[in-house]
């Protein structure tokens, strides 16, 4: 019957565009964190570009853990700005406090998709507090972003990691090294013409 | 004036009193993790009895990090029940979808907050799901338990490990061996008839 | 001149090659690992061959971050064996201590890189001990492989992990849904006959 | 027999005193790492004193998992100093290699003792290197620290999530509010006159 409730299936595509546009709702663009990419890069990377940054940071957006952990975190922070915690929950979560560290949890997991190497960017960026970070810190503006500051320092400082990774293939391909592919990298090679990694 | 908004500040009784009380509303008891305490150490500390079981489920209960990662998991189960979140969210944790790992993030500080030695013993019981898991886990209930049930076992492993470095200082007691107390036991050996850490 | 020494630069094929090497040399195939993946896997895919068993194992092996992981493992494995370790280290290690987790943390270094859902199968067959980890843990052997024997649980939870993802993107393929490609499979998308995914 | 091996038991006063003696050794003292709670703490505590800090980074060192990760990251380095790792992990851990995060994950297991409040304070030493962390990455000594900077870091900031915790004790508890007392504040609590934990 036309009301019969679906079964559920993860609907991946509406996962990974929610999370776009809540980060788009929340006011933060790609761009912005690309921004955060590049100045943790740059050092690095002298001929880095920002079609470069915007590339990676897309890449850590389109891995379901990041995703799962984004919508997670603005859930909360919506959520708290509407007032409907529980009230223990709310007053943390309202008042950024400090003692309640579930915002940096849920910013590991994203981080961590790309290995320990990007631990130190997302604790320096979370310090200091740069670009889009210090607008979304500003308590002035009754908006709570308590996760999303976070969790915008965490996809920058994944998307770093994933800029080391892919620097050191070419690298090696430009020194004409014998190069050991990495998964994603693996995964591409084995392609030959179809749009998807052939069934395993 | 008696109308101004007291400044916030943190109000951490009421914090471990709401996680006690929202473990309880979720039809969780400290004895049913307890349980699960007895079942994974039993087989290493035969004497062990229910009474330690329950105070270090006790004792895990009193961290910040214990109480801050259960309330928000518990937070995320009830929205899910009320159908609150997100539709895409919604969908996965109301479905307990496998590719969601958040719970499993937020069971992870849970235990991380003993030592990376619970790993394994939360890993066991979230996949063989006895005693109380079993019930967390049947989905014909209609509530939702999918942040509960990981937050349960991670607390039962976090005891177990708290468990087996109690266990450690007591037999190096008794062979009468030098012991270098840990800080818990430090803080208690500085303590002379006041009911606090003396001022450091 | 001929004897001036190189300057360092990573070689990653190098570093590929001792990971698979000293797997080996340790006694471990990737046939065995891949078994216990089938082990943890088989019940939610029921056809699940060996041969994707096998394929997910060596990409997990390919990452950078598992390779990292397995080496220095397997190297305190090693030098516990020859005796070599500071003697309180030594004792710890070569004892198996439980209360010594420094295993079990690089063992979650390797499930993390695919993500949290891979924490419960990790724990399961640690404590379990299946297969190839029964004989790891055999301590009959004179053989110390107090790191190896958590290390390769890792690897075959984070296989599983691997197919997990894989098989939701197959069956959205499969629905003719619209999917969202994560990072790997937007690599292998970009690929238009070159060996390596396009300078970004 | 007189020289019959004496069955393994744990000796938890040589690890502790292994692990201070060995930071010793490498050069690092606790009123340096003392120095870096204090930078990283002043802003928000300006009376807090050199004593406390160094007695906080006493207690950090008093964990377990703190010295078994101290110990192992210190035997990595000095077997790197004498060149006695694989090769493919001496050049790695020799060159302090960007894409080799095991030092990292090392750190983050002492963080993780205190919670994830910790994880930004030691992202923002790590980056920034100040005092004696500047020494220890200094490669022109001929000494290898990649362990031991990433580790005095990560004491640094537990030591400063301990101190946030008890400020916070504190706090309520001259505010007269009532206070809900974490483990070891209860396990001090119920000590009356002994000198260790009740037994439980
Ligand atoms: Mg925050
Ligand atoms: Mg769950
Ligand atoms: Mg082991
Ligand atoms: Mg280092």
């Amino acid at each position: 019957m036309a009301d019969a409730k679906m079964p559920y299936s993860l609907n991946s595509k509406a996962v990974a565009e929610a999370t776009k546009s809540w980060l788009h709702k929340r006011g933060v663009t790609i761009e912005e964190i690309a921004d955060l990419v590049m100045l943790l890069q740059k050092h690095y990377y002298p001929n880095l570009t920002m079609e470069e940054c915007i590339h990676n940071v897309e890449m850590v957006l389109s891995k379901r853990e990041v995703q799962n952990a984004v919508l997670t975190g603005i859930q909360l922070d919506v959520l708290a700005e509407e007032g409907k915690l529980f009230p223990q929950l709310q007053d943390m979560i309202e008042n950024d406090e400090g003692l309640y560290g579930v915002d940096e949890i849920l910013a590991f997991s994203i981080v961590n998709v790309y290995g320990s190497i990007g631990f130190t960017n997302y604790g320096y960026v979370d310090k200091l507090k740069p670009g889009v970070l210090e607008r979304l810190n500003n308590k002035e503006t009754g908006q709570i972003h308590t996760f999303l500051d976070d969790i915008v320092g965490a996809v920058a400082a994944a998307a770093s990691s994933r800029i080391a990774h892919r620097k050191q293939a070419e690298r090696e391909k430009n020194l004409g090294l014998p190069h050991a592919p990495e998964d994603t990298e693996e995964a591409a090679k084995k392609l030959t013409g179809s749009n998807a990694e052939k069934p395993e």
